[in-house]
Parts: C-alpha cells; sequence; structure tokens
C-alpha cells in the first residue's frame, strides 16, 4: 500500500509508524505488527500502532526516529508490505530456554538489534534471558566481535592503552585522573566511558559537567592524535550501537546482565583498537562483585576473553565496601577530582588509587615502579596541565579549575542521632539517594560524605550533604535517605538487654563524658578507610 | 506542573503521555521516566514520551487508552508530578533472580498490572522471568487469587461447571460441542475462552466468526441463567483483568508461561465461581505436553492448585500426535464443529472427544454412564438446538447452520509427490501456516487436513488446502508450507542404501501397480486415527 507520510514528532525509541485503523485491516496487520517500509532512498522494518484518527487513509505518521532513519521529507510517500518477525526472536526464545546460541545466531541477533528491528518487548526477553540464563565464554566473544562488527571502528599506528572499571562502586571517578597521568606519560589513552545504567552516574555523565562527551570516530581519534589521551562517550561514537540499543531497556529495569557487561566493555575496547587494558574490579558486599574470589574469577574470565579478542589484559581487584572518595554525582565527583589534579593528597583513597592503576598501566608498556613514577606526574602538575588540555580539545571550559563547577542549589545537610563509630556507608543506599536527588541527568545532584567508615562519630556531627538542582528531587531524596538509613553508627556496646527495667536509649552514655576534641580528630592522614 | 490536554488519537497499549521536551527538561523527567496524572475526576500513572514540536509548552499529549481511563474532556487540564517506579519492578527482579515470591509481593505485583501501572518493558522482563524461574504452587495460587482480586466476579446460586483445555492442539474445538451438551443436561456451564497467544487461534477467536464474543459480567450472569451455557471471551468481561494485560506482551513473544498459564486458566474458573472443572490435556510431541508422564504431572498440579482454590478438578489426558478433526482456522473449525451438532459423525476423533469430555462433566454432577448420556444429547438434536439457542442469546447468526459461515476468499491446495502412508502431520508447522495465513484475525484464514495420519496417500492425492482472506497472506502461508512441509508421507521401505548403483527415486514403486481404489479408501469409519 502506498502512504502518505505525515511526520509525528514523537521520540518513542522504536521505529515506530502509526497507520490508520481501517488502511490496517485492509492490510490485515495489528498493532505491533512489522511493516517494510520503503521509498527510493531507504527501506526499513517498522513496528505498527494503529489510530483512528491521527492518521487519514491513505497517510502513514511517521515519529522522529524513523523520519531521521528514513532522511524523509513532507511529500514523500512510502510502500508499505505486511512483513513477518526477525528471525532473531526465535534466537532469543533459544536462550529463554537456557540453550547456547551458535556463532551464526548471535551474529543475526545483533544484526538484528542494530538494524532497530526488535521492538522494546523482544529486546527486553533478550536481556532478561540473558540476565538469567547467562552466556558461555565463546558465546560472550561471539556476541563482543558482532557488536564491534556493526558499528564504527578507529585504527591508531601506535600501541592503544586503556583503562576500564567494571563499576558498581560509587565514586569511583578514577578515569579522570588515570587518562591524564597516562597521556602525560607519552602513552596513547582514547579512553571511552559509559553512562549510567543502575549506578548513580558513569563517568561520560560526569565528564559532561565540563565538557562535550559526544564525538564521532574522527573526532575522538583527532583528539586522541593530539593529546594522547581522550575521556569520551563511548555510545556517541556509533561503535557497537547495539549496546545503547540494549541499554535503554536495561536501564528501566535496573540491570546489567553478566555476558552483556562482558561484551559490552570488550566491544568498545575492540573498536577503538585497545592493546593493553587494565580493569578494575571493586569488591564489597554492595558492589557488582561480593567476594575476592569471585573477583578473580571475574578477572580471569577477563583475560580469557582478552586472548580470544586479541587484547591483553590485567585486572585489579580492588576495596570496595564504602564508596570511593567522599564524592557521589556528576558535579560533586568532578570537583573532587579536580581538586587532587591541582595538587590535593585528599581523598587519600582516591590518590592511592588512581596512581595503582595508573602505574599498572605504565608497567604495561615496559616502564618500571609504575605507581611511583604516577605519583611522580600527578604531584609534578603535568597530569593537570594535560587533563586542561585534553578538556579543551573536547570544547569544555578553559583552564577549567575546581571552583569553576557548581553544586545543586538546593542542599540538606544529614547529622548524626548519636555517639559511636561510623559502622555502615551503604553503596546501594547512597546510589538510590542521589538517583532520587536527580543524578545523572541532573548535574547537581550529589552526596558529599562527611565520615568513612571506622571514624568516630559525635552526636550532632554533620554525616552527609545531599545536593539537587530541583526542590522536590531533594525532598524526595532526603525522604529516601530518613528510610534507607545509608549510615550507621555504632558504640563498642553494640546492644544491652536489660532484666530489671526497659533501657533508656536516649540517657547520656559514656561517650559523652569523652573528651570531644580527641574524637572529633578526621585529619585523613590517619584514617586508613579514608 | 499543570497542562493543557490534547488528544491524540494513538493507541500505543500503555498508558503513554507526551511532553514538551522543555517542559519534560524543567521537571527533570525523561523518556520512559513515570508521572502521576490527576483531574478532579481521576488519578493515574503515565509513562512519558517527550517530543519537541508534537505538543506546545504547557501542553501534555494524551493517547486514546489514557485519554478514556481518565474520563478526560477536550478542555481539562491535569497536573503532572514525577514520581517513582512502582515497588513491583524489585518485585520482579526478585523473580529475575530466581526467588521464591511472598503473598504481600504478588499481590502488589497483580495490583499494579491491574492498575496498568508497568511499563511494556517491566511486564516483558516479568512474563520472561516466569518462563525461565517458575514459580511453586503456594506462589502459583497466589497470583490466581490476585488476579481474581483485581476483577469482576460473578455469582451463581447453583453448582457451576465448565470445561478447559490447556491448549497447544490445533483444531481441538470441542467447547463448541461440550457446552452445548452440558447445558441441553440442564446444567450451569458458563464457559469463557481466551484468545490465541501462540496458539492458530482461541475458541474465543472462533466464536467471533458468528456471534459475539465481549460480555460484561451481568450480560454474561443473564445469557448463562436463561440457557444454561455461554461461549464467551473471558478478557472481555474484565475477570482477573491483569491476564489480558500480561498477554498483550506474551504474544508478540509466542510464549505462554507455565505458573501464568495455571493462573490465568483458574482464575477465570474462580471468577466465574466454578465449582467442578474437567480438563482436557492434549499430549503429543509437538503439544504443550509432550508425554502422558508429563501430562499426568501436569494434572496434579492443576488437582492441588484446585484443592487450594476451593474447585473440584478433574483432567484428561488426550491425543495429541496430530491436529484434532480435520480443520484449523476460524472459519473453517467452525463450520467442522456446527456440521457435527448437524448430526455428522464425522470426524470421528472430535466426536468421541467431545462426548468424553461432556460425559466427564455430567459424571461430576452425579449422572452416569456420562458419555453414553452425552452422544445420545448430540444424536437427539438437543445439544445443536442449545447451541443455536446460545449463538441466538450472544447476538449472533439465528438459526445458524453450517452453510452460512464463509470460507477465505483465497485458497490454495497442496498435493502429495509420492506414494505412501501419512508419517507425520504437524501441530506446529500447520499452526505457523494458519497464523501466516492471518489466523486468528482474519477469521477465513485455515487449513482443511484431506488425510490424517497411517492414512494411505497415493502421488497426486490432495493432502490440505489453506484458505487465506488476502492474496500476499496466502502467498507466504503456501511458501511457508513448502519450507517447512507439515505431511509427510513415507512407504513400508523408509529407504535403500544402493551398493551397485545410484537409485532412481523417480521410477515406479510398488504402489504404482497396486489397486487404487482400495487405496483411496479413506472412510473415516475404518480409520482410527480420524
Amino acid at each position: 500500500m502506498l502512504l502518505k507520510v505525515k511526520k509525528l514528532d514523537i521520540d518513542s525509541g522504536e521505529f515506530s509508524v502509526i497507520l490508520n485503523e481501517e488502511d490496517a485491516k485492509e492490510m490485515s496487520i495489528a498493532g505491533q505488527d512489522r511493516v517494510r517500509l520503503k521509498t527510493d532512498k531507504s527501506s526499513i522494518i517498522g513496528i505498527v500502532l494503529t489510530s483512528k484518527q491521527s492518521v487519514d487513509r491513505g497517510e502513514i505518521g511517521i515519529f522522529t526516529k524513523t523520519w531521521e532513519k528514513m532522511k524523509l521529507n513532507g511529500d514523500d510517500k512510502i510502500t508499505v508490505t505486511p512483513t513477518t518477525k526477525p528471525e532473531s526472536v526465535e534466537i532469543i526464545k533459544k536462550k529463554m530456554d537456557g540453550l547456547e546460541l551458535t556463532t551464526e545466531e548471535i551474529h543475526t541477533l545483533i544484526r538484528d538489534i542494530s538494524d532497530h528491528a526488535l521492538s522494546n518487548i523482544e529486546l527486553t526477553a533478550y536481556v532478561t534471558a540473558l540476565y538469567i540464563n547467562g552466556m558461555n565464554l565463546r558465546e560472550t566473544a561471539d556476541l563482543t566481535k558482532s557488536m564491534v562488527e556493526f558499528g564504527d571502528s578507529i585504527d591508531f599506528d601506535r600501541p592503544v592503552y586503556d583503562l576500564h572499571s567494571i563499576g558498581g562502586l560509587p565514586g569511583n571517578t578514577i578515569t579522570l585522573i588515570v587518562v591524564p597521568i597516562v597521556a602525560a606519560a607519552g602513552l596513547l589513552i582514547p579512553k571511552t566511558s559509559s553512562r549510567a545504567i543502575s549506578s548513580a552516574c558513569g563517568t561520560a555523565d560526569i565528564v559532561e559537567v565540563f565538557m562535550n562527551a559526544t564525538f564521532t570516530a574522527n573526532e575522538l581519534s583527532a583528539i586522541a592524535e593530539k593529546t594522547n589521551g581522550t575521556m569520551a562517550w563511548g555510545g556517541g561514537i556509533s561503535m557497537a550501537p547495539a549496546d545503547d540499543i540494549i541499554i535503554k531497556v536495561e536501564y528501566p529495569l535496573g540491570i546489567d546482565p553478566h555476558p552483556q557487561m562482558l561484551a559490552s566493555i570488550m566491544s568498545k575496547k575492540k573498536a577503538t583498537g585497545v592493546d593493553f587494558l587494565a580493569i578494575d574490579i571493586p569488591v564489597g558486599p554492595e558492589t557488582k562483585i561480593k567476594t575476592v574470589e569471585e573477583g578473580v574469577k571475574f578477572a580471569n574470565e577477563f583475560v580469557e576473553l582478552g586472548k580470544l579478542l586479541d587484547i591483553k589484559v590485567e585486572c585489579a581487584i580492588s576495596y570496595g565496601d564504602q564508596p570511593m572518595g567522599r564524592a557521589i554525582g556528576p558535579a560533586v565527583e568532578t570537583i573532587e577530582v579536580i581538586k587532587i589534579l591541582e595538587g590535593s593528597d585528599y581523598p587519600r583513597s582516591m590518590v592511592e588509587k588512581s596512581c595503582e592503576m595508573a602505574g599498572m598501566i605504565l608497567e604495561m608498556a615496559g616502564m618500571r615502579e609504575g605507581t611511583k613514577r604516577a605519583y611522580e606526574i600527578l604531584k609534578s602538575g603535568k597530569a593537570f596541565k594535560k587533563f586542561q588540555e585534553i578538556v579543551e580539545a573536547q570544547g569544555g571550559i578553559k583552564d577549567i579549575t575546581s571552583d569553576k563547577i557548581k553544586l545543586g542549589k538546593y542542599k540538606q545537610e544529614i547529622y548524626a542521632s548519636k555517639n559511636g563509630y561510623l559502622k555502615k556507608a551503604s553503596n546501594r543506599a547512597f546510589v538510590k539517594i542521589v538517583r532520587a536527588a536527580g543524578s545523572p541527568r541532573d548535574h547537581g545532584a550529589g552526596v558529599i560524605l562527611n565520615k568513612k567508615l571506622g571514624q568516630a562519630v559525635l552526636k550532632g556531627e554533620l554525616l552527609y550533604t545531599i545536593y539537587a538542582d530541583s526542590e522536590h528531587k531533594l525532598k524526595h531524596a532526603v525522604e529516601l535517605s530518613r528510610k534507607l538509613k545509608p549510615m550507621r553508627t555504632e558504640g563498642i556496646i553494640l546492644d544491652r538487654v536489660p532484666s530489671y527495667s526497659m533501657l533508656d536509649r536516649d540517657k547520656p552514655s559514656a561517650w559523652d563524658y569523652m573528651d570531644k576534641d580527641l574524637l572529633k580528630s578526621d585529619d585523613p592522614e590517619n584514617n586508613k578507610n579514608d
């Protein structure tokens, strides 16, 4: 059926089109069915919605995404033909049934996803099945290769180094310190990062506080050639476009299936021609990886997958019992990182980890005492100079300094209600609070921690501050923090079971008679947990 | 934010609304986020799409489904407030992680689904997780009860009998024979059926060829009081509305998760006050249930689930190696069934099974020799009279007879390419072919089988005929039938391995010299497979 286009400026996330109900009936088409859309310029598969009045008979309503993909003009006509489900639907069902997929099947699946040929319902069935049934290493390598094949790639003519953190640890912004150190040492590190799926904010979200993150393959390549380093958004470069399509259904579910996570990471590395890769695997009860044993298993998977993909991989299992550093959220993390680049040794955990990871990369390039060398580059100011150079090359704030970054307009301080030591600082609860405050979309949304695990806390002392860009989101985040209680303090005596009377929990404890100045000391140099 | 409504006549299947991108930004809302929509008349949760031009600032685009649910008028204003994800998203994740859900969690989940509070992405994650991880009997009973709670129920003041087939067997239209027999015997059988999910067509799809299937609870109750029996669509009665919402994402995936299937069946029975239930479980390599052992296990689940729900259940494990009867598709199955009601004893398999199942119900009501009695009622013409009475009560064709039903306009006959016995008649392949021909939406789409398993077939004899309402769908179905080869004939000698020369497979075989009239005899009385 030949239909006249009618532009509907709606972004539905799928290649949807709207048919008049009568036209649809004539073609025996119902909602969610597929049609081939054809002009002399292009031909794609669309998913049908039907309408009685929005489009007249003889018309076809075209959503923004479809309009752009087909490069339509206002007086174009489209030939619409009913078509069947793509083969991938049966392949997804095979994975739902717990079966291994062949190389060919994975190739077909990723081709269909890259072509936007699958509906959100089908994509969701895929990520859910993958989350539950997983994939073996052979399937994962095939998944990675297919994702690279249907996207852009960049070639460099010298060795490419890279860093990756598997995430799950709020505040873990080491990329913005490691990349400048490594680039300043003369190595090529065209780093790309992702946006948050279930975390508080991804490095790509943070970077956008002060510079562009979205580049074409050519632009990224040019910046890397000039500065040795980039800090960009992977998805903007059309490398492994399947990944970004998949993320759009993972995000509302807050899931990140294991094989998809591996392939997502490795496909971006493969597409930027990475030869040497350092991977940070934070371990803790509230990160993605719970135990060191699990971390080592995961590390081995990366190493083996690297072999199938021709990438030399080295992994670091790192401490993740509480948030890294003291900041969670785009603006607050940016400020913390730039202060370190400007010369601060605080928070120590951030400085130590960044230099360790940068050192690992320097050693992969054959340098000795990598960590020491990385720290020297950081302290010399060369890393900060390199950082400013990259920020300018990525179209960001010129001569950037930490005081040029704005915090959220609204804030609420949360105080300790009793004396004790900080016993809990929950990654998961802080992620939820920061997301409720508006992160990653609202740059000002975030939390600054004033206490870290093991520190003494006095009743009435500041525990953390919540920031937000909007009042209702601040309110929502504060309510959530009251419900989740992300921090807990405990005395040496955890509880008492009185036999003679009910214990008055509000009456003064030993704490109240002790030397306050001594307890208040939270000099970061004296606190190994900070 | 207070926004002016703008009606967009689009049926998206979700409670979607469109916000102007700038308004959305101001509220820090992005696509797929949730908002509460409030007028003085109603308050629901909507899922956001954003647009630059379709709606102006200060406007909110409302899709058909949302418009009707909120009972809006053209000059209404809606207060829009950002809101968080419903609790059910975490509950779905728990099932994805393979954990058992509590009574309370299942209640919350089904409440949210019934309220249309979940997006298609979330619903898909639920059915996929259920398909893979399943539920135990306690969870399934809770699921059933919750589905009943959030829907309409019907009370009758005398015992209610019912029939159910779990499906998976094409052509299995026994409902249209069993209900008239049981109702003619004076028992109350307010039967409701479902539409096809992955089958060729459901009983509710077939019924719509000649009468209404969609009734309110009151209407259904009134028809049942008057005629003793109904043959209606369950989903039209707003019993267990969650089920129909779930089916909308199961359908495009072609799945029907086990616990959801159990709950879907039993909730509809519970909501119509069923006391006694006969269940047909077809078993065969290409039905839902592969072996008799599996069928017995399934039957026990029904019996036990019935106990938790106060329904007396009896199951029949039935033969399902090939399609029931000779017809698959709405119109062709209708004709076959009415011919039996008119007096035909052909196809024998349909007559036998219908009388067995009806007899089982008569025996549950305390009558003796149920099958014999059922056959007597059928042969006496009382069942046909009752059928006509119900059809008229449901607003269908008056004095309906088989010759009033129209076949599809387009047809293609498929002939045998060699002599032999019919060795295969694939349920699954015929379902795919009939669906490709347009079933269940196109009533004329279908297949009539001319041969059944074990029958002699001569080269050039008619194997089956494909019908369709549209030419391109007929073409598609015929192509598919060539690819799938749903029927296969074999001689007594299945293959030969010649040592001296290549065998000429086209040269005449023993068949070609035998008495054709003898072989052609496919008198249904002489064929136990028909």
